[in-house]
């Protein structure tokens, strides 16, 4: 008779859920899309949301929960007896406020029209002024948990949003007991412990092991009334890979499991996507690609790395600081172009040859050498998120003839998102954190092997391609199998256990030496605009600017 | 009975003849495309040729002439003897190299396989470092003709093209007794006069009334041996409107026209819509919009214009500097993007309407405000004509989100259209030439009422549409009728004539005021990056010359 552990990755759409073996096998495996997904445009009961709206309805991860765990064991009720522990991802910073009892407030009768009742999802985007405020104020007071987020406050994490709510619907925020991360709410759902994960405030709410949370003074400065803010984060600490709490009687009823076994700290997904890549050691970067991209890496020394929004404390492996960058767009800006950029004759083609657009595309651009394409383009279609930590900041190609074709385009925006990728590794080996080779996981990089072909080739670096079913989900696994004790404590255990349980390469990328000069070249143009419409030339932001106001002044 | 003259018009890949009263009626019309078209890959006997070769063969103009003759008298051929005059135009600058007789070397047994024999068409681009060189050493000597070409000798005019042959094909350069633009060999055909249009001298072989062609020492000096270059444009010069020669008896019979009828001196194509558009004054701008864009303008007074190509004494107007710009894409830059950037969902719903891609993305486009567009496009597709007199250059679009759809960027590039017709009349104006108004004419338009309204919309100016069957051709039938004596002499005949058979107006755009703020502030922003691409960072070349050399150096 095995041990299992149950990892649930809860995404933007759905929910999965894994029940792993120890050796990593993944037995059982669950999801669950949400009745409500996105709430962008108006609550269940019609009430308009403003623009950049992106709300969700706790009620459905309830429900997802109660799905998952009945799929699980659907077939075979007897391993749920085997299960040690359970492990928590969700994505980051998605947030709510509850009551005195933890319960969300929209499911009161009271507030149910009331937006800011409801779950803000990580990319709800309502908060840019609030976090320009809070930096600036931070700035001013030369606050030293700025050297945590990059130096600059980023508009998706917690503060924000609580300020957010704090200026935009007094009543709720004046109503809530707490503000509290859905990763820290599901264990808290399982558990009733009001114990949170160290790591989810290291991400994404300004803490740090030194100063704790931003001090009153600062959040007073901020906006008057605004100073106990970190009263509404109340709840001890937990370490990654230890429980915060035993599932009660009552779930454990509820879904079939043991009573009373472990429910580790939850995580960010890409924070857990890490140990999920099998992953421990330090130099190696950690690619989660999909429609956008995070990048983890750990390092024993906790060094004050500008432009990335993330360098918490024992955020993914204990003992170690754990650093998270990431490109806002991955998957998605390929799919924007074959969406929007490529002519009928190009997916007529593709649909002859049996091929998907991009298989297609693929092929033509891989066959176009480096130096032929005669493009550049940056990679900002949805801003930058590291080095230069700004949303406003849009795309640009240049280098366009007239016989540049669709797969040109193609070419440079691949090549974009890659010099993208280089220029975040400088700025870890800038301030002395050297990276050996890059890891890269998630649906792009199983699929688009040009790609990554490009990546390995622009970053200089052999890029690994690591293979998990669903590498969060597979990480949190990880942590409830740790939490249950399984193997040694602390590093060693969680280094064991990420070896024995994460995912596996299934290919590895090796970059082309005859590239080198040109990409080197090449990336140094890149650099140079980077620069230029990074800090020089502000058009990309006063562009947006006129649209978003929406009128001729 | 009625007096009519032929003009005639050389294009890009097809000849025009029309029959025009002195009313300006067209009472007949006839086409003819070329045989052999424009060669860019082989010579007809399967001779390759290099990148940029761009190649005409001279029998299809003969065979033009032939048709275009025969077609245009086929049901009417007593009309032929009311036939008082004929007028030419070419497109510019198309030349060839001929013996003592006048005749086309190519026509030869021994260079039949010779590239350089053949005709060189307006977009052969093959001189562009000789071009360079050119203008290097006219710098350093401080040539005055300098003044007349905007500072810079430009790739496609004939003294290029002309070092080109001496230095790629010498055999040929030393057979060739003369050079000859085909707008002055098409009169020689039809006449045996050697004379040579002054027009064509001065707007595509650095011609002016004070110091002629560039000197025997500039041109000695940019290249051993190539000092008595401009023997080979031996030939007096006529001005527009009178004479080169007369219908020769040979001719006559074989066309069944009148024997002994004058042949106007022959024009650039872009230079003979202006009167084809009825114009003759000062401060109006004429654009001829079709693949590219041709803008032309006349004034009293000799003003030196940097980045302007062309300056020359009474190439239009007797009496009259005409001045020559131009954009190096306009139709085709709209071409390109529905050929290369449209995806299959639009082009289907085009379908659906019965429109075509053009007309659909005109709507959408036009339906957006030019705020909310939040794109910046520069049209340097092709390069850029004026201001920057630099065919390296290349596109760029910038300020894509992830919710940019391909009506904004086709929007975008209209507007760059329109910015870069800005710029060049900025350019006029600061040197002291106001521009009142804008004519357009030429296939984009007649037909773009979008592309047409953005213009005035960023330019500020009213944009009248001239509407001619054919408006060169139609200028070529005004120089051929005062060539003829029609009406007065001089200016004010030319003026007269104009007036009476040039275009007619059928839509006039006014800028639209609540547009002025916001397109004044994109412009600031256009010029900008104009500036940046421009001058500052010369990223473009880079790329485009790695390109060329085809290695990874």
């Amino acid at each position: 008779m095995g041990h299992y552990s149950i990892g649930i990755d809860f995404g933007t759409q759905e929910a999965r859920a894994m029940l792993v073996g120890m050796d990593g096998s993944c037995v059982r495996s669950a999801d669950f899309s949400y009745p409500h997904g996105v709430m962008s445009e108006c609550l269940p009961d019609g009430t308009r949301l403003g623009a950049g709206f992106a709300l969700q309805h706790p009620q459905d991860y309830i429900e997802a929960l109660d799905f998952l765990m009945a799929d699980l064991f659907r077939n075979d009720p007897k391993l749920a007896e085997q299960v040690i522990g359970i492990g928590i991802d969700f994505t980051q910073c998605t947030m709510m406020p509850v009551d005195e009892e933890g319960i969300p407030l929209c499911f009161r009768e009271e507030l149910k029209n009331e937006p800011y009742a409801y779950v803000k999802l990580w990319k709800h985007h309502g908060a840019q002024q609030q976090a320009r405020r809070l930096t600036e104020t931070a700035r001013k007071r030369k606050e030293t948990f700025l050297a945590y987020c990059g130096g600059e406050i980023y508009a998706e994490t917690m503060f924000p949003k609580m300020l957010e709510t704090f200026e935009r619907a007094p009543k709720v925020y004046r109503r809530a007991d707490r503000f509290i991360e859905l990763a820290d709410w599901i264990p808290f759902w399982l558990t009733g412990s009001k114990k949170r994960s160290k790591s989810i405030a290291g991400c994404a709410a300004l803490w740090n092991p030194s100063t704790g949370y931003p001090s009153k003074a600062c959040l007073e400065e901020t906006a008057a009334g605004f100073g106990t803010a970190a009263e509404k984060l109340a709840g001890e600490l937990a370490d990654v890979g230890t429980p915060v709490g035993y599932l009660t009687q009552k779930r454990a009823a509820q879904y079939g499991l043991p009573a009373g076994i472990p429910v580790a700290a939850g995580l960010g997904d890409c924070q857990a996507a890490f140990v999920g890549a099998g992953l421990s050691e330090e130099g190696i970067l950690l690619s989660v690609m999909g429609t956008s991209s995070c990048d983890m890496l750990v390092d024993r020394r906790r060094i004050g790395l500008p432009g990335l929004y993330g360098v918490s404390a024992d955020s993914m492996i204990p003992g170690m600081y754990g650093y998270e960058a990431g490109q806002a767009t991955m998957g998605d800006l390929l799919g924007w172009f074959v969406n929007n950029q490529v002519p009928e004759s190009y997916t007529q083609k593709a649909k002859e040859a049996g091929m998907s657009v991009f298989d297609y595309l693929n092929g033509l651009a891989e066959a176009i050498k480096p130096w032929e394409n005669g493009l550049l383009a940056l990679d900002w279609w949805n801003g930058n998120r590291s080095v230069l930590l700004d949303t406003d900041l849009s795309g640009m190609v240049l280098g366009m003839r007239m016989d540049t074709r669709c797969e040109n385009i193609y070419r440079a925006l691949s090549e974009a998102l890659a010099f993208g990728k280089r220029r975040i590794v400088e700025q870890f080996e800038t301030y002395g954190i050297k990276v050996k080779k890059m890891y890269a996981t998630g649906g792009v990089a199983s699929k688009n092997t040009f790609l990554m072909q490009v990546f390995s080739d622009i970053m200089g670096i052999p890029v690994w391609i690591s293979e998990a079913e669903n590498g969060s989900c597979t990480g949190s696994a990880v942590y409830g199998a740790v939490a249950a004790g399984a193997g040694a404590g602390g590093y060693d255990g969680l280094k064991e256990a990420a070896e024995a349980m994460g995912g596996h390469i299934s290919r590895v990328y090796m970059p082309e030496e005859r590239y080198r000069q040109h990409y080197d070249a090449l990336y140094k143009e890149y650099k140079t605009l980077y620069q230029y419409f990074g800090r020089e030339n502000q058009i990309m932001k006063r562009l947006k600017r006129q649209a978003e106001r929406g009128d001729g002044d």
